[in-house]
């Protein structure tokens, strides 16, 4: 899309306050669209004042100005990625392509209401944000268009980059809090905060320059250990050290503990972006890393063998997913249904020691669905286990496994084998 | 296999010259069994002196006494899981059970010397070990069978337990190490220690009792970050900080820096075991998870999306196969075929920082094979990625997404939704 | 188990009729052991008389025969088999399987009202059956002990195979109807029959000595091609050729339909058992091919690419599941559960055309969940999908696609190169 | 790319020497852009004459034409086909999507020696070709870019499709085939060809218009059993019914055989393109079908059920690889490597029954490394598989399963229970 075919049209904007909400609604203004700038409250723990965006957006040429509150819907959502553990390649907890799906869902219903059918964002040509807004916008409703102003030839004419933007800014004054000299971005929610481009952008640069937001590094951390308790009911975490918690509370309370202690902290990884680009995030998740290490301590006592793998295949599947932008679709329903049987039997209070970024198993009890069983797994004791019966399993595998060498298929050089 | 079909002949004892290997010794030779005790030397940092085993196997009666130098397949082996990242449901680093085929494998070396064809060993009847034993023998040498006492139950009604062993060894005066009160029992190589057993059965005690062996536990590492720099070439890591090093030295000298950083000390799981026990392990691999985080911050610039996953998909696959026993069979040779175009890539400098058992990127060098470009991730510059190409990437990709809508296959109260 | 712990109590055998059932029968009952014979009517197609089968177990010695209807659960368990396509190592489709997790839990429900605690089959120690009957029951009972003859020494030293059944039924007047000279053995059931061991153990022996049960071979069937038209509602097929039938009656009609034109009539597969040994096997079952053919088409209208892996993995994974005997578990649980919206979709008439063995897609109609839209599909019209969006598409691809050749990732001799 | 662009430049044209090849010679030559019309040699079964292709190309202005002959690179890389069993979504055999690699990789070789650095092809912008070519180009020459008319608004606007070709055509008086009435398109070579588009594009519409060329659809196939050979060495088919054949002869001969018996003729499928559009395609491909159901049922005696997983896992990525164009990337290189153990394995001669389109295995021999044992399969003889065994497997096995009961993880109201 073209800002020509927009002039005289409304547009509702995804406006996060800062460099590119100002630029972009100030010069779709001057093209005669009329911008409604609608911030979605996510629970940003680096932007206090809602308000304050609200009438910065209006002062930068806004017809409107909302803020919508998706605290609660953010917190629903990252339930779910402690129940998939849904990382991306390793390590990544997708805290920002889950909020681009919670901003979309939020936005739309607005929009529905005040009969707009055009939504703008200023994600980049070059990012995932752009994927994530417009698939999520069209599973959604397929009747609204998107516009990203970096995707149209007139816009990236006249500014090429973050230089260009805080010039036209100053020179029409408008109340940006940008300067020149930041030397990354950030996004953040409830959930995460994301550091990228800048100075990240080079591998030969370490990332320790970076002010963490949601907690500290593990240097500046407390030398001392700090046990904490969570308790989960059929999936849900519903309390941390006996206190009772609402979902927004609660990853509020486990951002603030896990954060002070250095957990989640810095993740780093370089990973490839949806539209085949590899870039280098720096990652900030406190209260998710904290959660979902309790709530794979509790999977470790539920899961057998067999459904292990199942939800490690549904677990990897989400996460590429959600950072793909395809939580909506039909795969994903899929596989956020075959965790249903799981979830029902994840209940427990899982006790961990966090420490300087350092997260260790303390104590669990309180598990209906626990197949650990001290009786079973001793190696001592004679019980249901029979030891002498493994001597029959044994002679049952070993028919194959002699096959498999008697028929040349052993690879008698293998890969324990001394090299050269 | 029965004690009574083995009088007169003669075994060979894979011999770690503990309690079980005193005991089992002893109780062969007074059986009319002959025993050859085999010790294989995998570089294990608890026990430096191999000779004052061999002795004391030959006071318990054996025949012969062998120790055999396996610490050059042990490190080999080491960088094949370095390659492979092959741990074990989401932890465990696999080394015990990769020492168990590479003891196999050299036990049945010496074995088809001594023309002996009968292995024995000391593993339970309830535990993965002798599955292992079996499974590697059975493909390596299929003439060769297995004796576990373990399983045989004139060894089970004489020995219940640890108790009655050490009271028979105490009795027999045999030169045991054990004592009626060690809280848990390790098993250890050059790669890696495991602890469990005892105390450890109960997840209500937290397992900080253990006390380290390869490293301290990060509450006991120095309060300073340190900087280390791993270079690979071709998959192999070849030097630390400079220092060209040959396997074993190079896995020694990584237990040593990582180790005492508190890096892979206290790594807790609770496993599938494969004879479908839960089982709760303690476990310190300093130098494997040091190197291996190295090689993931590489192999992150060099993999793309479709190659990740093939990797992650053969990497889970090896791990799983490592600890059932079934290294040597075709699907491990067909995993390990499939690593062999990414090693190949895998060459470059990785820096990481370690701090009291954390490890955050510091910086990459030298990677001909990266993908990684600063310019083509940059939001900013305009260069061979055009972003107003990603206007008709997302239009197509938009068709799909609005067709997923249009025929009901999107869940509109979907995941994001706020719940009743 | 052995016979000797069996005296005096009383077991409920799963009986088939046949000469294991008569054999085990009257010997445990000469071994003082009161046998409830029970046999469950799955709507085998060559069984016609199950009266017949309740008495010869009476004149076996049995204490009590009985007769258990089970056609519906067998129907009910066919309509998932086609809802998941779950064959096993590409082409049984785990008839026998299915049907003994059917026969399990249809026999438990008995035993628990006459609170019998043994249930014993005839099924060997050497194949999949035994598995199924013992998993089963221990998911659904763990209070339930299983005896099986064929793993009891008394039983294999008394009977060494099929020729000292048959003896030993002679001599003792049974009325079994087993002869000396039955080239290979059946099991069947409402959804297909399987051919195994016998004259079939050697491979190089062609199966067409087989007399097809459920249908002809092609070379049989009619020379004339037939359409035929199926409805699906939410994923279960509701009628044949308009005709609204239920889920018995419509396996019977496709059974029927299917068979005479040679449709699933001898599928081979040489499989591997879950005992880790290879079997050659011959099945039928027509019904569930013609179906699944027409679910098949159906479904390919329906998924995406994202929603056809994600299917094609539970597929497969339940075919494992339940030819191994782990229909019952978490795993399977997740699996089905991850199908439920796809099923809530799979809404259609699909018309087929049946002639001598081979299936071809005839026609679809009223589909109102398909995603295949001619407009879209085709390479003339511009429309919602304009052709010179692709150039974008194609644009963003090709920076990862050159990427790759540039850091010399691509193997310029590959698999296209002419060799030699 | 625009046609403005490449006014006075020279471009390389993949043609086929249709319709599109004509119309895309002669408009680009009336725009001042130098073609050279470059056929590849496919061993396309309907197309005779590749010289009366060249002549054609040079009467519609090309200022060169050459035919390149690819035969014989395309019969190896139909062995791999073979080897990797790789349909996509389960039926299309990828003829198409495999000769769009061989085709860019034979032109690339021939536009170096002409230093020609701009490829131009025929197809269309919703397809699956435009992206083969332009992704296998940039893999193997990222220098090389990549021109579509289909994708030029220039073309779009000149030609909205087929009919305004001919118009054009018949304009010039250029010796196309075409005619205004063909009811769909094809493309053909060695190992396959496709049907698609045209009436095709409507599912209410049977495909049995269609006429195919590469054998008979089975109802005209002899009412005949015809029983075939072939001989495998290390996963190469090198002999049918014993006369020992070269590739490309070989291909031949297994096309002649199976297509006149319908084997292959008429595989239906409505797939999902790269770009995200549903598309129905109607199928030919008689060696591939015959041979590869040889090599599956060699294959069955070979994998065991771990590597037979491994094997499915590379098949189905392989057969999305290639579809999608990626065959050259460091994805298929992993897989294709992980089938060289197995390959290694693959030697056997395989009998089977062709008649009216169905396979029958018939017999197998000389396969050394086959797991197949009959001694071992056997449900009666007492050999090196003690059926005593099983119970203690089973015992072993039965310990998990007693637990998921005991900790509530079963759903006892599971997929056989009669519902309702």
């Amino acid at each position: 899309m073209n800002v020509n075919e927009l002039k005289g049209k409304t547009v509702a904007l995804a406006a996060s306050g800062g460099l590119d909400s100002c630029t972009i609604t100030k010069w779709l203004s001057e093209y005669g669209v009329s911008v409604i700038a609608i911030t979605a409250d996510l629970g940003q723990p680096d932007e206090t004042d809602m308000q304050t965006i609200r009438k910065r957006m209006l002062s930068c040429g806004a017809k409107e100005a909302l803020v919508i509150d998706l605290k609660e819907e953010m917190a629903h959502a990252g339930i779910r990625l402690i129940q998939t553990r849904a990382c991306y390649e390793g390590g990544y907890w997708n805290t920002t392509g889950l909020a681009r799906h919670v901003t979309v869902s939020g936005l739309l219903r607005v929009m529905k209401k005040k009969k707009v059918s055009i939504l703008a964002h200023g994600a980049t040509g070059r990012g995932n944000d752009q994927v994530r807004f417009s698939l999520a916008t069209h599973m959604l409703d397929p009747k609204v268009e998107v516009y990203a102003p970096w995707r149209d030839e007139s816009f990236i004419e006249a500014f090429g980059g973050r230089k260009e933007m805080i010039d036209f800014c100053q020179k029409k004054h408008l109340p940006i809090k940008a300067s020149h000299d930041k030397p990354y971005s950030t996004d953040s929610n409830l959930l995460g905060l994301t550091h990228e481009a800048g100075k990240l952008e080079w591998l030969d640069t370490p990332a320790d320059f970076i002010q963490p937001v949601m907690g500290v590094f593990p240097k500046d951390a407390p030398d001392k250990k700090l046990t904490v308790f969570v308790e989960f009911k059929s999936g849900i975490p519903v309390a941390i050290n006996s206190e009772k918690l609402k979902p927004v509370d609660l990853f509020r309370k486990a951002n603030e503990i896990a954060g002070k202690n250095g957990i989640g902290i810095g993740i780093h990884t370089i990973e490839n972006r949806f539209v085949g680009i590899k870039s280098r995030g720096v990652y900030e998740s406190p209260g998710l890393v904290f959660l979902s290490h309790c709530y794979e301590f509790l999977l470790q006592q539920i899961l057998d063998r067999r459904a292990r793998k199942c939800y490690e295949a549904a677990a990897a599947n989400l996460g590429e997913q959600i950072y793909q932008g395809y939580f909506f679709d039909l795969a994903s329903q899929m596989m956020l249904s075959a965790l249903t049987p799981v979830t029902r039997l994840a209940s427990g209070l899982i006790g961990v020691s966090l420490y300087k970024g350092t997260i260790l198993f303390y104590s669990s009890s309180k598990t209906p669905h626990s197949l650990y069983d001290p009786e079973l797994s001793s190696m001592e004791a004679v019980g249901i286990f029979n030891h002498a019966d493994s001597e029959g399993f044994l002679r049952v595998l070993g028919v194959n496994a002699r096959a498999l060498n008697l028929k040349g298929q052993v690879d008698l050089k293998g890969p324990v084998e001394k090299k050269g």
